[in-house]
């Protein structure tokens, strides 16, 4: 799988895609995550790539020329899947949405800045619009980094058990029971006994449980989805 | 505003801190922001943090001992308002939860990473627990960073045009209306007249129609929660 990301502060995302899961994943081959700075797109000596919104208001919004410049560089070289621009006025990323962008092959990422983009860019290029949460970032980028993170950990070989990304929270509507490990003693807080009971279909039941518990205190509305 | 954070993978958290608006935050001394590796209290020679789980399945657990050591150390410097643990099975974060932690003063975020955190943790030292929305990352740090960057944009002076920060997603439950800016003509595709016209009353209007038209068209839940 390839992932670009067009972003005008690229910087920010050094370290979430040179380290850890994601790190590993481009290392095996796995996934190629190319970002590309806007900047370079920019117009004139200044290389300009925001300008002042028509009709007044503050904040800054992206040109629509810089970015759709660049965006048919790209789309040059190899034909994209999803032109996905990440945006708080989106409908909010959700596993499902993350298990079917796992399946893509090439997926464009336009990272928002400021204000926002130009609304021509999102209706001539963009293919998907995707919140990951009701409230407002700075920036698009960690909402890019966000998807990526819980898209490539889906890409099959990328986590090195499989089957932990099965039972993770939201795979079957349901959130996760809780978790202990050692020592089964700490300061008198204790470890369920069941868990120490070795009678594996007996803790399948309390986890099942547990987990449905948790979901309907937590999470109820997960439930009225089913 | 302090804001410290425990993670087993601090390098990921690098790049989101040091640039861009939560950078200018810490340089202006209105948010400071420290991260703790939490394999520095892993125990043994080979400073063990997690273990297998009770009970059996897949994934490792975050151990209760390195964790507890060292926010018992943390606490020892300070009172936090929150210990806030980021995990996929807790209620999302929204702008108003966002609203509300901009207002204190020590924040303690524990991020998760494999299978997540011994229970018992979350029994004893959590006050807050916070998901950034419904799907499963790699680790709890991003989310740490997405919950940093929304909470530290609303501190008073950390946005340099607070006006930019009201007329946000969420801030009034209508998504934002679309934005523009120069050229008024790009290859045809026109900005709307009434944003050229010149005329803020009728610009008002047409911009709060279009963002309850978006709203309606894109997220229906959030004018059922008004």
């Amino acid at each position: 799988m390839r992932i670009d990301i067009i972003s005008v502060a690229p910087n920010l995302l050094e370290s979430p895609f040179n380290h850890s899961i994601i790190k590993r994943a481009q290392e095996k081959g796995l996934a190629k995550i190319v970002i590309h700075d806007l900047r370079k797109y920019g117009l004139g000596n200044y290389k300009q790539i925001d300008d002042t919104q028509f009709g007044g208001g503050a904040g800054m919004v992206l040109m629509i020329e810089p970015i759709s410049n660049c965006i048919k560089d790209l789309q040059a070289e190899r034909e994209y899947d999803e032109i996905i621009y990440m945006t708080p006025d989106a409908k909010t990323l959700n596993q499902s949405t993350a298990n079917t962008l796992s399946l893509k092959e090439n997926i464009l990422i336009l990272t928002g800045h400021y204000k926002g983009v130009d609304q021509r860019i999102r209706d001539k290029f963009i293919t998907k619009e995707i919140s990951i949460g009701d409230y407002v970032l700075t920036g698009g980028e960690l909402a890019a980094a966000v998807l990526v993170d819980a898209v490539v950990r889906l890409i099959p070989g990328v986590i090195g058990d499989e089957q932990s990304a099965l039972t993770d929270s939201f795979q079957d509507n349901l959130l996760s029971p809780p978790v202990y490990t050692r020592p089964a003693d700490f300061d008198g807080m204790k470890v369920p006994d069941v868990l120490l009971s070795g009678n594996f279909p007996k803790i399948e039941d309390w986890r099942s449980e547990k987990a449905y518990e948790r979901t309907q205190q937590i999470r109820p509305d997960l439930l009225d989805n089913e």
